[in-house]
């Protein structure tokens, strides 16, 4: 299944055969000012040679690679830069399938991405992993997969589809595609030595494959230390210049993220740009990046130019976008330059600084021109067990949503969960709410929070509060989009609508959907698991646009509305989260009550 | 039988403890001024604790991992810098064993070495590698092997006593000391696509492994680039600024040597302290050094010094002998660098510029101060079959070196090897010599040479002239190092005296013999494979001193004789050479006639 490349062992004959001159290349671009990522130089008026999918010489003067059927590419004095490389991603993030996701990033001249489908294995497991590793060898451009580690990620405070153990890494590791371990974000558990996290890094390191990492805390003391004694080789958690700065000097490579909505390259960025380190260790992500910013705005070229804008050499940010990344997974022999042997993934520019992406070659195949694909980008065919993940168990009902209140009151004092403007991190409110027939009843910004068990069908639906989003009317949200356990997040200020909205979700195989006013006003499909579509990304960004617009329609006043929805049950980030096993303090790591003065 | 050092993997769960301030160090230095080669930064005041002979935690202030067993060295303000790190080098061109080599290297601070016994393999191919890579493996330092690649290294005109094959290089492979191919000698083959050499070349490459390349020509054009499609991921034979860059520029990376009579880092450096390259594809090493240079002048310590002086900063010379080379060969997160799960490989200097090296730490163990050894380093039990190399078949006697001369002539015209002073290449001369009783005499400079086939007891003996040694009255030396194949060269002015010298090296065992006036003057005995000594360096030195003395004393006026001596069977640097099937054409790559005036 996988895209033919041959190893640069089986293609060595014609290689060398090429750059002597004795058989002619595949392709020849001719006339480019190279971008040597290794040297950190610009040559003029060097040519390439392509055959069996790699470069076969890179030189001032190719003439004599060309024969009578070789493809001549003239660049006429364009800029050759290598494929971009993102350091680390969740494809799930575009609510794209691999194959989507691919189409939609090539015209932006990514070649490469290093990929943790850490969503997937909450909802299916290692067969999640596998799929999305299956339809990523697929492709015509290169996508790596990284094993998830932490699923759970809050292990006793959640439920998950499916966990993934030491035994599952283990076994990962000797796929094809499989080249490290997914982001190890149980930091606290790598600190106290958790058996399990270690053995998860053992088998990576034992497979002599790269550990990811990911350390979200500002402490860069003794914690940070243990964290990097345990093995992780890199992390794209930093936010602050000495975040930066104390990766590296720890010997892990420091990645930058610029997300959808992350914005963590500009403030780290001067460790290289003012502090003078080495840049060696810098390297360039997306980590997260929506279908809608993927059209309008692209993809690591945004991200590279993002670093230029913030002050950085465009060739030293180039350099942290392939070769800097190569090497970080030890692929710098097949991948991430323009020499001898590598993929011959490649961009011709005509400016090193507004990075325009005017024609792309992946494998030394012409894979999009003036920002169109021109390849296709092949689909597995997913099975059942992968579109049919939302098990409700039952037709909800509105009374799923009731609230009962402690016995004989009309008022109660109730945990809400603040969602604060622009963070990710929530407060743990409370407020007074009446009770109306023995039923506590949002008002004032306070609308209902569910939690819908969508895994193993039983049926079960945690209730809560939540305040912030702005909600007003007769509404509901629902979104089998749930971070990281991906059941189903259900807000609302009705709880017909809140039934309504949980069942079409059952229906349609998952996606987010809005209701107003007994109607549903926006649906965005996401049948693969209940986290993507496989449907092209233009498609599912007008989708999503339309649902954006719909929870406005709601009410809704927030910038990022729909991310602030679907991490309300992610339990690892303070303050109060909502899972299947209850309201989550996360503060204190514990199960907590949602009625305030029941303590 | 290896030296014990954890894995990362088996060591992590106590340096993470160690970390976290839960269990105390083995080892703390507190105090020091580290060289962070990650970041390219001096660090004031950090420590490092050390576990399980990794580093456990690097950072300001290590007092938490400091128990009442821990023991502290204070730094008291010296820089700790990483145990340096040979990235190419022969073990047996200091006439050691490699626990012998080790023992002379490590007060010199380095702890780490890429070795090629490409010697060794010539004489007892790949039983002669396994026995030098298990005692490299005993070592208190990191001695990696590379495989050697190219035995013979010209096929056709020499016999060795062993060949390598692509199966003996895919065997290899496996061994756990094995880190990839050594130096790809035949550059003509690679770039002729010759089968054999592209398959050693894969066997690597599908081992994840490293080439190492060979590429001694001063062409940089086609050929240069058919060789770096052919796979060799570095190449330490380039002697110009061009060639460094050429060769970075080709994604392989450049080795810088400085060996006993290699001096090829001023030359090159400028590629990076003038034109201002990334030095990160930069390398220094060694290849070859004698004993005597060891004990006198140092090592790596000795390359860093000369690249300082030579105008590179201080810490980009550090990384070029640290981190650099532990990225080449995939072994960043192993050691090269002081960072946690690293080998805890550190040396303590008071001067980033002079670099005195005056404690050294392996493993987190001290294994030199202020220039002396404080560790064992283990002798394997080298095997008869290594002991017992020199197979002459007979005793040999003034006959079987005389030069019978065609038929009725009194006066021949020969080819004479012309040795010139301070190159490599020899000159294709030629001489009128004297027939007296119908042997040819040598007279006037020209003196006799032979090639004492050894390896399989033929009693062959080729003869012929050489020219430029100076040698005067009744001499003869005899060595049984004569690379590549490691026959025996006898050079002398006296026929009764080469066969004495012939037969003492056959009663050692091998080594290198000069005799005058009937006597032996000077012995030094190599037992192991005719290449090595097991005695300590010192030892060695001394007597290989003696050996030049007494080369002088016989009239020998060339600056480095004995090498010259060696090279003289080497058939692949031009022009004139002698090998066990005949005198070697070089320039035309085939066997030709002693006598001149026969064509």
């Amino acid at each position: 299944m996988q895209t033919p490349i041959s190893s640069w062992a089986d293609a060595a004959p014609r290689l060398v055969a090429v750059a002597a001159g004795r058989e002619p290349a595949d392709l020849v671009i001719r006339g480019g000012r190279l971008v040597n990522v290794q040297s950190r130089e610009v040559l003029d008026g060097w040519d390439v040679a392509v055959a069996e999918g790699r470069f076969a010489f890179v030189g001032p003067d190719a003439s004599h690679c060309i024969g009578p059927d070789t493809r001549v590419i003239e660049a006429e004095g364009r800029y050759l830069i290598p494929g971009l490389i993102d350091g680390h991603m969740h494809i799930e993030s575009g609510m794209l399938t691999p194959a989507e996701f691919a189409a939609a990033v090539i015209p932006h001249g990514t070649t490469t991405m290093f990929t943790d489908p850490h969503e997937i294995a909450n909802v299916l497991g290692l067969e999640g992993v596998r799929l999305m590793h299956d339809e990523a060898l697929m492709q015509p451009v290169s996508i790596f997969t990284q094993m998830p580690s932490c699923a759970p990620s809050a292990p006793g405070l959640e439920t998950t589809g499916f966990e993934i153990s030491p035994e599952d890494v283990a076994e990962a590791m000797t796929w094809p595609g499989i080249v490290g371990l997914g982001e190890m974000m149980n930091f606290p558990g790598v600190i106290n030595g958790d058996p399990k996290m270690l053995a998860e890094i053992a088998a990576t390191q034992r497979a002599g494959k790269t550990v990811g990492g990911h350390y979200a805390s500002a402490d860069r003391g003794i914690p940070f230390h243990a964290y990097a004694a345990g093995g992780p080789a890199d992390d794209h958690e930093g936010t602050a210049e000495a975040d930066a700065i104390a990766r590296a000097r720890q010997g892990m490579r420091s990645m930058l993220r610029l997300g959808s909505a992350w914005y963590d390259v500009e403030s780290q960025i001067t460790a290289v740009t003012e502090k003078g380190l080495d840049p060696r260790n810098f390297i360039l992500c997306t980590d997260d990046c929506h279908s809608g910013t993927l059209l309008n705005e692209g993809h690591m070229n945004r991200v590279v130019r993002h670093a230029i804008a913030c002050g950085c050499d465009p060739l030293v940010a180039l350099q942290m976008a392939t070769i800097n990344t190569a090497t970080h997974f030890g692929l710098e022999r097949e991948l991430g330059s323009i020499a001898p042997g590598r993929r011959a993934d490649v961009i011709l520019t005509s400016d090193l600084r507004t990075l325009p992406v005017e024609h792309v070659i992946a494998r030394g195949v012409t894979v999009a021109e003036d920002g169109e694909i021109r390849v296709e980008c092949p689909h597995l065919d997913w099975p059942e067990t992968a579109r049919n993940t939302v098990h409700l168990g039952k037709t909800l009902a509105a009374m799923d949503f009731r609230i009962v209140a402690p016995e004989g009151r009309n008022a109660v004092t109730v945990r809400v969960i603040g969602v604060v403007e622009n963070q990710a991190p929530t407060k743990a409110l409370t407020a007074e709410l009446p009770v109306v027939d023995g039923v506590v009843e949002g008002e004032g910004g306070v609308c209902q929070i569910a939690l819908v068990e969508r895994h193993r069908a039983t049926g079960d639906v945690v209730n809560g509060f939540v305040s912030g989003f702005g909600y007003e009317g007769r509404m509901a949200i629902a979104s089998t989009v749930a971070h990281d356990s991906h059941h189903m997040i259900v807000v609302g200020t009705d709880r017909e609508m809140m039934a309504a909205a949980s069942n079409r979700l059952g229906e349609v195989g998952g996606g987010v959907t809005v209701w107003k006013d007994g109607a549903e006003i926006a649906l965005v499909e996401l049948p693969i698991a209940g986290l993507m579509s496989d449907s092209p990304a233009g498609e599912v960004a007008a989708k999503a646009q339309r649902m954006v617009e719909a929870m406005a329609e709601c009410g809704c006043t927030l910038n990022n509305a729909y991310m602030q929805h679907s991490l309300l049950a992610l339990v690892v980030i303070p303050s109060l989260r909502i899972s299947d096993l209850g309201l989550v303090d996360v503060d204190r790591f514990e199960l907590t009550d949602l009625f305030g003065d029941t303590e």
